[in-house]
């Protein structure tokens, strides 16, 4: 039998956490301590071995607590990645022999993504963590092992699941403009919109209430809030869009 | 350095063939053998470890033609599986006994999925698969392992791409009616859909072109034959369905 802490030297998570910062898509990226008190240059995502005896999830939901403090996030497997030369840039090397019993051993990783409102966490580094940071999506430049591949990997699979279902919609605040939520749009699927386009399809979804409130003290024309209902908006979650209609 | 054909005792891969053969989805099971010549009476999916020097890509391949000779199909990953226990019934058990080396070490396998026609592929069991056989969707009992939820779970995943994009119609003979495609749909979503509702839909695609042929000899009034514009169908599935409509 494995003890309850045994480290399974062979498997870990890695977690891609996606915060929207009511304009960005940023990612939560590390920086990672030696174990001789030495630091390098490199970011990763929040990730390492699990335990022999938790599953994907609990190691997942674990690991990120343990290294950035963040806790209470729906966390999302986005698949396994299993290259057998993930491990081996130099840099990545050094820190596994600081940090690793089995520096030299094979490790195939899971990933999992979350998104996430940026001004509803704080994230605290600890463990090997000697940084924890959100990087702007369009700013991410080489980070530790295949880490690079996991976030490209874990942003289509966000991409497509907006596609079909409304995921997002509640990382506004209660009460939001069209405005903020056609923002919010364009940073995930990092592309402009056609406003009036986007308008229309969201009104046609029919989960908006308007509200009999406007914006104040705005250079603009102020524009017209809305909340989401709640209940529509939980039927469509499990239904998926109509999109190609079966 | 690991050799070529070192075993990774940890990682395994999982296949989950789906098969149409014009009526009805199945999925590809394997018999198993004990090493001691013995047969247990539980059908798998045809899975085993990987190599330490092969990808996982690589790995669902080859234990996929080992086991029941099989080639050349695209393989989907569908992610990882690694609860504990998913090893701890007691007919996996004994089978593990007789064919591994570490039986009692933690194994986290990792799923492939494939949609094919199945009047294409000719499966032969080999390899401690004693048997290998298409079983009906609606009649697959209990499986080895967790692989009745690693089943479900590449159905769920291939559904929600069809809503997406168009998979599957390259299931079809060139030359089909849309009554074909209608059952190849109704197959794999698994439920009834409205003959009418459904050609208007897909006709919208705007992807079959209207062939000047028609059944002959049916006892029934005479469908018309369709063919895939494969241009616009590879330009679609790249693309998706304007579902959402980002």
């Amino acid at each position: 039998m494995p003890h309850l802490h045994d480290l399974n030297p062979r498997v870990s998570v890695d977690n891609v956490i996606l915060g929207f910062d009511d304009e960005n898509l940023n990612v939560l990226l590390i920086g990672r301590s030696l174990s001789d008190g030495r630091t390098d240059d490199v970011l990763a995502l929040p990730g390492d071995l699990i335990f022999e005896n938790e599953n994907l999830e609990m190691a997942a939901e674990r690991v990120l607590f343990e290294l950035t403090g963040l806790t209470d996030l729906f966390l999302q497997q986005a698949g396994a990645f299993g290259d057998p030369n993930r491990l081996a840039k130099p840099k990545d090397r050094e820190w596994l022999k600081t940090v690793r019993q089995e520096p030299d051993v094979r490790v195939i990783t899971i990933a999992f993504f979350s998104l996430v409102n940026m001004n509803d966490y704080t994230p605290q580094p600890a463990s090997f963590a000697r940084s924890v940071q959100w990087v702007p999506i369009q700013d991410v430049g080489d980070l530790a092992f295949d880490h690079n591949r996991i976030l490209t990997t874990c942003l289509k699979r966000l991409r497509e699941t907006i596609a079909i279902k409304p995921v997002g919609f509640n990382l506004l605040p209660v009460k939001f403009t069209l405005g903020q939520l056609h923002r919010l749009y364009e940073a995930i699927l990092d592309k402009p919109l056609d406003k009036r386009n986007f308008r229309r399809k969201i009104q046609k979804l029919d989960i908006l209430t308007h509200l009999d409130e406007k914006q104040e003290g705005v250079p603009h024309k102020p524009s017209s809030f809305y909340k989401f209902n709640e209940i529509k908006y939980q039927k469509l979650v499990e239904t998926g869009f109509d999109n190609f209609g079966f």
